[in-house]
């Protein structure tokens, strides 16, 4: 403890000059702000869904559509839009309402879990969402329009969205991976590759898949952790 | 080198004597049998599926109606049979073609994925197979008749099936637990609480069902293998 000339310490005059504050102000005095608080660890699911442009939502709904709100998601600005398509693969087989998400996006892209590729026949790519270059195609179809996609259908890798303090707090940087350990009763799991999409507004939020969600019971889940890997491929 | 009284060493007249058998009988002599090897590590992926009795396949398929192998799984003697059933839940959603699998047990049991639970309606609880006391009943409907099970509905717990070679490798007991870690691209996953069932017949053959392959993308792994979990919960 640092002892200051006047023979006080630095905590003992801290102490006195906050009771006196306290007494005549009615309240503690101020304490150094703590850490600003870290977002919750949240984990999503998110159920197969598309992305698109204006221009398509325009084909598809008509000259002037606009997406509109049904359902805010956990990110702010983002929503689930009333609107669905029919998704159309390489062998006619359809799945019938896929719910487009807002707001409109710079390219349009189909997410898809494995078991709805089964469905349709795409052997789907697992793919960082916007990374869809030699990816598969399929047909679009709306009430207005149709839309072939030549490229854009995949499966979105697994992936943590990450603002600055949580970056700091994991020690980590936009691209990395972190393990995802979910305790669920009998069908415990460590999901490996959760990239890492840092944006500076984001809220702390994982984001899976049906099959994932399904895979490892999240709807039961106990605890969910972020692990950063060592070398060793695990946190001891 | 052990060396013999007489000069030559153990080696030398092992040779000698190799190479004066192998002239005589057009063949290398007997060497030592290897330790017997044990089986590669399998994993196969159950989709839905129903187990019968004797009583229910005739109720079902019509009287004196055997089941009828269709394919020949992976252990010997068990098979998928030519016969399917339609699964209705409690809401009359309906599972229209569930393949049944053979031979007969002593008590029928239906195994689901959670994709197929939601999509009866069944909150599927996780159990071993055989381990149905509690668990949901559904409606199965035959060409020829309808059974009511009372319960029996259940997601199988991850499993892996092994004999006795595969528990003295692994230094492990029947109901114990393993992990299975397997490598994929961009989805690598740890399954932690792979039951043990042993048998002394079968084979070395994890069980896992369609959600869990497809999250984590079985058909495109590149390495499969079986941890033992230590006290931290992995295996370095």
């Amino acid at each position: 403890m640092t002892q200051l000339a006047n023979g006080f310490s630095r905590a003992d005059i801290e102490r006195v000059v906050r009771s006196v504050l306290t007494k005549q102000l009615g309240t503690a005095a101020p304490v150094p702000a703590p850490a600003p608080e870290r977002n919750p660890l949240v984990v999503n699911i998110s159920a197969r869904h598309v992305h698109l442009t204006q221009e398509h939502v325009e084909i598809l709904f008509g000259k002037g559509a606009e997406l509109e709100p049904q359902k805010w998601l956990y990110q702010d600005g983002y929503y689930a839009a009333k609107q669905t398509v029919a998704v159309i693969g390489p062998r006619r087989r359809m799945l019938p309402e896929v719910r487009v998400l807002g707001p409109c996006r710079s390219a349009s892209q189909v997410e898809l879990a494995f078991t709805d590729g089964i469905s349709l026949g795409i052997d789907l790519p697992v793919r960082i969402s916007g990374d869809v270059k030699g990816t598969p195609g399929c047909i679009l179809m709306g009430p207005k329009g149709v839309v072939t996609l030549e490229e854009g259908v995949i499966r979105a890798m697994r992936h943590v969205h990450m603002g600055p303090s949580d970056l700091e707090h994991y020690g980590v940087k936009n691209g990395d991976a972190l393990h995802l350990r979910v305790e669920s009763p009998a069908c415990t799991t460590v999901l490996e590759d959760v990239v890492i999409r840092a944006d500076p507004t984001v809220k702390l939020e994982v984001h899976l898949d049906t099959d994932e969600g399904n895979a490892i019971n999240l709807e039961h889940a106990t605890k969910v952790e972020l692990i950063k890997p060592h070398g060793c491929g695990c946190k001891h």
